[in-house]
């Protein structure tokens, strides 16, 4: 009988590590750890939500997030104040929401919305090789349009050193799932109001060539294959 | 001649007063003060990213919100920690965006977004007042569909004191919008790679009926008329 060792996505953990601060206080039904779910929702956004503190103070920007393996990456100018200030090892917590449904119970109360949410606690760390850097970059291009990267302008040394790119590990992570029905109350049900859901999608439309585009260039087939919401 | 008083709208300032923390850091072209601006991107959204700080570090919760005004709402159970933390006066950081669409430029290195951001800094306030307080979760149930308020149950005694609702007033507040086409360099324009956009929209699906409805209780034509995205 042959020793065969696990594939390595089988021996890593399927769960992150509950923490005080990933704890969910509340609605713990909806509360997820698992490595999937959380994958699931951040390969379905585009823009993540930075949250850190200058002066004591919070600042919540929005960026474009996009994760390879086990860490989510942001970038921008070299010369942004958000990035070099994110760039030191702060703290900073990153969300990312998807609104999938407006859930319309025949109370207000208990009118909700469906939404999948990730929520990461961590300190970014900047990609400084440019190799890396380099590397990185071409994710996000790849997550823009699957093999994007490849059919764009590589990036140039001056372009690599404008660029900064920060990344955050998912160690302290913690995602968040309302979905399903109505939730009304039992004596709520008898009441003459509609109750449902109106569903809220995220989609792409019909590319828009560039204006200065030159004659006889196709348009790729991969650049409507983005994975947005679901 | 008769002495005329203008109408309230128009004697209100139409632009935000520029503070350290919102005077925009780059990409100056992009940012907006102008209220009517700040109000079309808050009005297209139905969740915002919640900046606070708790023992030294950041969080960044999403949750629903709504305008009435120049102040914006947010609630929760009266139990949530988020709320009752937020609900003391902290210094919080309210973010908005919306994606437009994906630019693809011939370089990677020009590739952006097309998006719409609002973010509000400020100290959240509790609405105790339970008349203030319903009028309020009246003005959300008629942000998830105009009207639905006066088709829902109302909300009882019982229901308003398990509530909490936060309204956080716009005084130091920006817009950034980036819209338009592809901003390659000249040189990369000669290139054979193809550039463009490709248009996110949130769009709003068929409307599910809760399965538990009872038989002749029409679908009202309002709940597919809400404001998203655009």
């Amino acid at each position: 009988m042959e020793t065969q060792s696990n594939p390595p996505e089988m021996t890593q953990p399927a769960a992150y590590k509950k923490t005080p601060r990933t704890k969910l206080k509340r609605r713990h039904l909806n509360g997820s750890y698992d490595k999937q779910v959380v994958h699931d929702i951040l390969d379905s956004g585009l823009v993540c939500h930075v949250g850190f503190i200058v002066d004591g103070r919070p600042i919540v920007t929005p960026t474009a997030y996009w994760r390879m393996g086990e860490s989510i990456y942001f970038h921008g100018s070299a010369a942004s104040r958000t990035l070099k200030t994110v760039g030191t090892g702060l703290p900073v917590c990153v969300t990312v929401s998807h609104l999938d449904g407006i859930v319309h119970a025949r109370s207000g109360f208990n009118s909700c919305m469906n939404y999948r949410a990730v929520i990461i606690f961590g300190e970014a760390v900047a990609v400084t090789d440019p190799a890396e850097k380099n590397r990185c970059l071409g994710g996000l291009l790849d997550r823009l349009a699957p093999g994007r990267s490849g059919q764009s302008k590589p990036t140039s040394g001056k372009e690599l050193k404008a660029t900064a790119v920060l990344r955050l590990d998912l160690n302290e992570v913690s995602a968040k799932v309302r979905a399903g029905g109505v939730g009304d109350d039992e004596a709520d049900q008898k009441l003459d109001y509609w109750a449902g859901i109106v569903p809220v999608k995220t989609v792409v439309g019909e590319p828009i060539d560039d204006v200065d585009l030159r004659p006889g260039i196709p348009r790729p087939d991969n650049i409507t294959k983005i994975r947005l919401g679901r």
